[in-house]
């Protein structure tokens, strides 16, 4: 946690334990810092497993082996290695993930394929396969900790430790989930150096469970961008350890189904917003809602294309109300765009409609607005009904310094 | 030319006189500045023209006549305005332009669709019609400049004057290519806030000469990137007046069309480049080739996801062989990319081969090599045989502060 606090920072909420998802954390020494690097999960058995991964081409082995892992759907352990991503380290980094694995199965007495394991941190370094296995012993044997102290292992350059937590009636039984996660750099849709865990008691069928995290991904964590560059590592992970007492969740139809889905989503939102307001050198939260689209995948990739421009992004670190470079951005998305028919607005007021500048706007409420840690942009296509909403943040000499004077 | 001169400059060089292409200058006032900002070449008759234009749907009035003009393959004239690009500004816009091509034309005596007109500046603010029928008058009558003058006029943000020449031998007879061109930010492939004008006394069928010119383009204008932004009027036009006295170009089995094709290639790097070094806030000119892919496409696709990165440009900016984000950037791309087949190279010097990091290569060379102005970034994919090259510049506290402190 090297840096200032970013000033979009929020408060750690109060999570809740998760009944048979126990965090340890343990000094592995992957860097020479005095601080803790190695999170361990326990999960009790029969908890279900559903992850989605960065689509990174040159992805990490961590990632390549816990996609694969995913499939079988049951989960005993989280390792989490903070301090060396283990990246494009060819099979020496293979042979380390493998070595953590036999090593936790070996103590849990499960298969290697129920543990999984992320990395965070340099590229092009072997983890170094002494420190992993000093670490997680150490880990294996550690007195349980808060979900606030595993937050804080598992963050690189975060400033500020992020969870969420939510909870739903399922079938008269509460279910809860808590969810941490870490990233604030190399952030874009698939996803960045972001690792999030969310650990739940509901009992679900991992099937479904990986149905409705993808569903909730594809609107929360694949519409936020900080930078528009993918990380090699990025991993969501749901763990749902089953302990609630509810009757299993096995498709859409069982009682309390969309009960759960929803706090999910919501959850996955409140992480996704929290890493871009970790953001490198973030000032302002921007959230980017595009309607009239002629689909929601066409609305999303339009919002995406202003989230991800450098003139918007630098626009809204000036206070600038530039709508000028939102219309540059709308027209170079490749998406269906009219420009006679365009509307933009800052803050809830139209600065130019139907493809051309509202005249006599009052400019005093758009320029507080600038002013504020919360932007909203509004574009309006006027082709059809179709939305979405992306959210960012600006781009500032924050995130010159943070990344120009970074050593890799 | 409001920003301190590029580190990146270079001297403007001595360009000829093209016979049948006279530029003038005059003062339109566009903004409460004291310099020429209206631009004006009188091309003689049967000149031929070329053109290639921003694929931004949103594209300005400009660019929408200037596309659809082309098709006759005539010009007699050009009309660019600066400190105002007309862009978004609906009818009243498009008014603007089409008075504009009919002064000029009933001065000629010529054909509306002969008179062809740029303008860059400010988007949402229509072209004041009064204003620019003023200055048009002034420059039909001014006496003749300099190809510098007319460069100047062009010119926004520009920290240097941007020119390029070339010659060929085109049937025993020599001809000359004479070329501006005005840029610095906002720029990407398909276009950016870059006018280009390239003037040739060379005979050549309209049509062949479009073929050329878009061919150029390909390996030039759309290779190069400042930051991702996409301009609404980017414009690259050729004139070419036949009087060179060459038996007429028409196609490519005529006499000297590879050797016209060959100078017309080597402008448009040149002016390409030129941008380039103009990138706002720039302190290094970045060359990134990519070889052993699997088309010269899928090559260019990772190059420029490469030269889009924040994280890759900041690294430059900061001095780093970071090959850790250019791994990432080959791995977001979305193309064909074996991670264990991947080598990166600065400077000349392989810093990670074959998937991993080369574990004695020789820093020092390297560490030289970023700290100078221009910087080569090598990228072989081991897949196939093709390649390709690109260009931009890198990302820097200079660029944030022109960008965030502009006012639209």
């Amino acid at each position: 946690m090297s840096h200032d606090i970013s000033p979009l920072a929020t408060q750690f909420p109060p999570l809740p334990a998760i009944a048979g998802a126990t965090p340890r954390i343990a000094r592995a020494h992957y860097k020479t810092w005095d601080r803790c690097d190695l999170t361990y999960v326990e999960l009790s058995e029969g908890t279900s497993v559903a992850g989605v991964f960065t689509r990174n081409i040159c992805c990490s082995s961590e990632v390549e082996l816990g996609r694969a892992n995913v499939a079988q759907g049951s989960a005993r352990a989280l390792i989490v290695n903070a301090g060396n991503s283990n990246a494009f380290t060819g099979y020496r980094g293979r042979e380390a993930v493998v070595q953590i694995m036999d090593q936790v199965s070996a103590h849990l007495g499960c298969a290697a394929e129920e543990v999984f394991v992320s990395s965070t941190g340099v590229i092009g370094v072997p983890l170094p396969k002494d420190k992993a296995r000093e670490g997680v012993a150490a880990a294996l044997t550690a007195e349980p900790c808060s979900w606030l102290e595993a937050t804080n292992t598992i963050g690189t350059t975060d400033t500020f430790a992020k969870g969420a937590m939510a909870t739903a009636i399922v079938g008269g039984h509460t279910v809860t989930l808590s969810a941490i996660i870490k990233g604030s750099g190399m952030i874009a849709p698939d996803m960045a150096t972001m690792l999030g865990y969310i650990f739940t008691d509901c009992a679900i069928a991992p099937g479904y469970l990986q149905e409705l995290l993808s569903a909730a991904a594809d609107e929360t964590f694949n519409c936020i961008t900080v930078d528009s560059d993918t990380s090699t590592s990025d991993t969501i992970l749901a763990f749902a350890t089953g302990k609630a007492g509810n009757q299993r969740i096995n498709c859409s139809g069982c009682p309390g189904a969309d009960a759960f889905a929803a706090a999910l989503h919501d959850v996955c939102r409140q992480l996704a917003h929290l890493v871009v307001r970790d953001g490198e050198g973030a000032q302002k939260f921007i959230a980017i809602t595009v309607t009239g689209a002629v689909s929601d995948a066409s609305a999303r990739r339009v919002g995406l294309a202003i989230a991800n421009s450098p003139l918007v992004k630098t626009a809204i670190a000036g206070e600038d109300a530039n709508w000028g470079r939102v219309v540059m951005a709308v027209g170079k998305a490749g998406e269906p765009a009219d420009r006679d028919r365009l509307s933009i607005g800052f803050g809830g007021i139209w600065t130019a409609k139907d493809g051309q500048p509202v005249p006599d706007y009052d400019e005093a409420p758009v320029a507080a607005h600038l002013k504020g840690h919360d932007i909203t942009i509004t574009v309006d296509l006027g082709l059809g009904d179709s939305s979405a909403t992306v959210w960012t943040c600006d781009l500032t000499h924050g995130y010159i310094s943070i990344n120009a004077d970074y050593r890799s």
